[in-house]
């Protein structure tokens, strides 16, 4: 095992006296631009046109967005500041509809802001949010080797060494190492894979933008795809599992990520490839009982009848475009939290797994 | 039924006294430019280039490079025309792997000119390549119809109206009307359904340039989606069927199509919805046991790491590009060709149908 492979680079987020700094994710791979934000009205739209996207990225975002709410509601009106803390939360809370995470890190925020009894409100809500934001990236580590571990069970089974992954779940993803990425880190380092197969992720090409770039970063190969090669790549033997994240799971175990995640779990049961999805329990949401209670987000059409300014359709085409899709646990081999791995999830297990050290 | 819908405005490939014209489908839908060919040599380049595309299309423009090859030939070497006919051939066979057609259509023609006894084989070969070219576009017209008989048959347990389909197999990818588009002028006609779903179809979204483009000429409404969402549109109830052209029919029923329509396939089984394949009889290639044995164009991987002249990938990005996928027969419920319908087809029903007046 090469432990140099388990140091990763990438930090998406990073908070700095002069506000929080984002690295845009919509220029790369082309720039490497960080984005500074001031305000937490900037910080949801940022969230909302994906300079950073990603379920636990988008929650730490929103969290450092909540401490920039208070500062400026504590300053700006002191004797009322909780109305304008509140109302711009509500901002926050509604820049992206599905991920979870974005209501669970204002939740921590809010909470620790109620309980606070001490004279600087500002620093414990930041302490709280950089909490978030580090503990984030340790339980990505973690789940890098649960996962790792789980996949040299399944391997006695598969000689592939290779993995596919679906969308970008990686560094980018999150504080840093990456959920479904930080598992295919943990894979390299053990020698367990020798290459990363990354669907392109159609409209917004997270894979062909997002993951090539990170796993090059890293110096994992990888080779990208058609998201609708997929089915034909497990077709022909190459890949030993597919490993993707979430923005929501249900308390059934079922799996809301990125559009085109159900296609492939489809697939993947038609080969009997494992299928695992790797995600903290800030993603699990044990409030909806199954995936068909979620809010899939549509985003606009644009991005199916466009590429950059550049119009590919006829003028009078439209498009369907949920960004995201449900995969119900019964198409789901493991969920990979931080407390656990739930084989072949379903309520009982889910439950179980979520009362672990909570 | 509305008979003014059957009529279809969509002619792709043109032979005029002064050569070939085909529309350029490579600047669809932005421009609409026909370009001339006068040499089998521009022929099998504008094939490979994908300037006509389609299996059917690219036979019947195989047929016509046929005639121009047999007239450059005679003019340029009368004494060993044969020679240089032969190689022609060759080069035109030689432009696209996968689709049958193109080998079927020179078959033809070069039967024709070594069994013809007349003073002016040009013209002989010539009207061999128009016989071509319109026994494609009636055999579509019957096409359309015996599928869309069969869709109003499966209708009865499908309250869905609309139906999905992947790539274009419509007039741009046929002699004209087309073999799935075919089907759906069929049913739109029949007020069987209300609009078409169409996958973008990448890498070349040949779903978001020409299909869109192609029914909105026609009037049919159409709604774009990423090819990796039509498992969730299949999961929201939506669709009736799947209706797909092949590019190749091996002799047990397995189809090769589009990348992406394995895939397809796959959603369609798990979610009851019946999968249709339009396609003539010179798609089928009987000298192929499975679908295992017919090659699969790989394109080059600039089509997944570009777009147009823009790099969307890192520089050391690279890709896997198969442009055609493997079906199994298991996974198709019907075959419709303009010699009967194949459901649910293996090697005893597809041998069937091909002996119907064959």
């Amino acid at each position: 095992m090469n432990s140099d492979l388990l140091y990763d680079s990438i930090r998406p987020i990073r908070w700095a006296d002069d506000g929080l700094y984002l690295l845009d994710q919509r220029r790369l791979p082309a720039e490497e631009v960080e984005l500074q934000l001031t305000t937490s009205a900037d910080v949801a739209i940022a969230i909302k046109d994906m300079v950073v996207r990603g379920a636990p990225a988008i929650g730490i975002t929103a969290a450092y967005g909540a401490v920039l709410a208070l500062q400026s509601a504590l300053q700006e009106s002191p004797d009322d500041w909780q109305s304008s803390f509140a109302a711009q939360l509500s901002t926050l809370e509604a820049a992206r509809p599905t991920a979870i995470n974005l209501a669970w890190a204002l939740a921590r925020i809010r909470q620790s802001v109620a309980l606070d009894n001490s004279a600087d409100l500002v620093a414990s809500a930041l302490t709280c949010a950089l909490n978030i934001h580090e503990q984030d990236i340790n339980d990505n580590h973690l789940m890098g080797e649960s996962g790792a571990d789980l996949f040299s069970r399944w391997q006695t089974h598969q000689s592939a060494r290779a993995v596919l992954t679906h969308c970008n779940a990686g560094a980018l993803a999150t504080g840093g190492y990456g959920t479904a990425l930080g598992v295919v880190r943990s894979l390299y380092a053990r020698d367990l894979i020798e290459q990363v197969y990354a669907d392109e992720t159609r409209p917004w090409l997270q894979g062909a933008r997002l993951t090539a770039w990170e796993l090059e970063q890293e110096g994992i190969p990888s080779c990208l795809l058609a998201d609708s090669a997929a089915a034909a790549l497990m077709q022909s033997g190459a890949i030993g599992a597919v490993i993707v994240g979430s923005d929501r799971i249900a308390a059934n175990g079922d799996v809301v990520n990125k559009i085109g995640t159900y296609a492939v779990a489809l697939a993947a049961r038609y080969h009997h490839i494992p299928f695992m999805v790797v995600a903290p329990t800030s993603t699990v949401d044990m409030s909806v009982s199954s995936g068909e209670a979620i809010p899939i987000e549509q985003r606009q059409s644009e991005e199916l009848l466009y590429f950059g300014e550049q119009r590919i359709t006829p003028a009078n085409a439209h498009a369907w475009n949920p960004v995201f899709d449900v995969t119900p646990a019964s198409l789901v081999s493991a969920i990979v939290t931080e407390r656990g791995v739930v084989e072949s999830p379903d309520k009982q297990s889910m439950q179980a797994m979520m009362n672990n050290g909570g």
